[in-house]
């Protein structure tokens, strides 16, 4: 992954970016990825410069347990999109994919037909150990993506951790896939995931599947009704799709342009964007204050002893949390 | 609130505390409510002392919309608690007390029974207006009165901001008190509450409301059965009470009775109670850091800018992020 790689000047990458240059788009994300200060620091310029061409594609997250079809469901998806002439780039959030090796995308032949399609590019998941990470390199990518004119982003996610909520919060619409099971279909789904999904397709509806994923889908139906309408004000459909016969997933872009259009007008769209980005930066002060300080010599030596002594009931928690947060300060 | 008061040394209070003495555990409660440094470090100093009498309560959350009859509840069902011959503090959480004077419990006469009850001991809402402060301070109290020898500990909250998610992460037991409603019981519950509750109670299940009642405990039931089983194994039962006729209101103690017996025996109760502690010590460490960091004079002058920049699309999140943590760290 981590290949040898010469470094551009900024206006390099950029101009590439602008004229839609594949090698060089992906070398800047690769470039965003780095962890080195040098490439950090030309990765930040070339945002700063790129961020005022970035905003026109529509940002969709798209979320499912294991085995519910994602890259198959996408691969048919993405069709439809280029098909339309509309430029398309795919990413992935996938915290997990450095120990599975790949379990999304990881291995492009996964979605052959969308990897040989010249309006489509495909990344596969950022290296990365933790969430935070995986998510800056995710959120950087799509803006680099977007400043090189592709006109809608998928950003891809297995159930792993907070990762979709991390995608929640860097997407305009968020479909969550779900499959149709024997009477429990919602015990596989975490907790505020629903809650968070704009859309729900219920997968492989087609032979004898169908009429179980007709159930499930008004099972699902029934269920988001007991969820408060949103700010946004928006009642998610309930669909039922085979990436085999390929029915219902056109209907799935159809909902997701309507939506746009609505949140266009609203005023929505651009609102929730706003707090998106300020989120991610307070969110990233909150990482990095927290990073200082779990980094700290002495907050590393002593975190492990208090610990223990507050799960024992040795010491108040509060005491503890203010004897560490003083080592800090003074040293 | 802020009369003048003495200050005692620590084994003042500790042994105070430690027979029960009323007097000298609201004074304890008010010393750790109190932002002096001088007053802090005495609270940290009894608190370590009085840990290891800690522990030994039920500790109860309950919340619920207003209207729902918080107080009505509490007052009958804390009566057949202190009937059993058990001592039994009320307290609570509402960071909107500060703002409304008191809408819950601020008036003592609210609970003019119990309040004149000499098993019962109600402390008003701390002063204080974050829900951090608010937290801590209840936090406090709750440890305060296990080690005067409470054996239940009522925490109360209104719906306000996160303080459900605040008395969630200090009971061991978490009730809802809910409305019947015109079909849309579920409309004025907050996401997120529902999966917290251990049970349900419908209020009011009487007279001509009593059959509204049952249809919405059969709604509610239904809707708690689309949520996966947690970790402790729990089935959140729903029951229907009425604090005029005092129907039912006995069955959500023997319930919470049940699930305690249950939680000490699978090992969960002290588990989740461990778990409980760390995620404050975590919790009050972020609060510090983030405290340190946006009281500090550069970022207070800063931020109002770098937000607009962000808000407006000059600036990327993270370039904005990476920028403040670089003026905290350099001064």
């Amino acid at each position: 992954m981590n290949k040898k790689r010469n470094r551009h000047p900024v206006k390099t990458y950029f101009d590439g970016i602008l004229r839609s240059d594949r090698l060089l788009l992906s070398q800047a994300i690769t470039l965003a990825e780095s962890n080195l200060p040098a490439d950090q620091k030309l990765a930040q310029e070339l945002l700063t410069q790129v961020l005022p061409h970035t905003g026109r594609a529509i940002r969709i997250g798209i979320t499912g347990v294991p085995g519910v079809g994602k890259s198959t469901f996408i691969e048919v998806f993405g069709k439809i999109i280029t098909s339309l002439g509309k430029k398309l780039a795919v990413l992935a959030v996938d915290p997990s994919s450095q120990r599975t090796r790949g379990s999304i995308m990881g291995d492009k032949t996964r979605m052959e037909t969308l990897s040989n399609d010249p309006l489509a590019y495909i990344r596969p998941s950022p290296a990365g150990n933790s969430l935070g990470g995986v998510t800056r390199n995710t959120r950087q990518a799509l803006l680099l993506c977007e400043a090189a004119g592709y006109e809608v982003i998928i950003i891809e996610t297995v159930g792993v951790g907070q990762s979709e909520t991390a995608v929640h919060g860097m997407v305009d619409f968020f479909l969550l896939l779900a499959l149709a099971g024997a009477g429990d279909e919602l015990q596989g789904i975490k907790r505020g995931i629903m809650e968070m999904a704009d859309a729900i397709a219920i997968t492989k509806a087609d032979g004898q599947n169908k009429q179980a994923a007709e159930q499930a889908a008004a099972m699902y139906k029934n269920a988001l009704h007991l969820f408060p309408l949103s700010e946004k004000k928006w009642n998610p459909p309930v669909v039922t799709c085979s990436a085999y016969t390929q029915e219902g997933i056109r209907q799935v872009w159809e909902i997701i342009t309507v939506y746009h259009q609505q949140m266009q007008a609203s005023g929505y769209l651009l609102k929730n964007r706003q707090t998106q980005s300020l989120q991610w930066m307070y969110e990233t002060i909150k990482q990095g204050l927290e990073g200082n300080f779990y980094n700290h010599p002495q907050i590393q030596a002593q975190l492990p002893v208090i610990e223990q002594e507050v799960i024992n009931g040795q010491l108040p928690a509060l005491t503890a949390a203010l004897h560490l947060l003083s080592l800090f300060k003074v040293s």
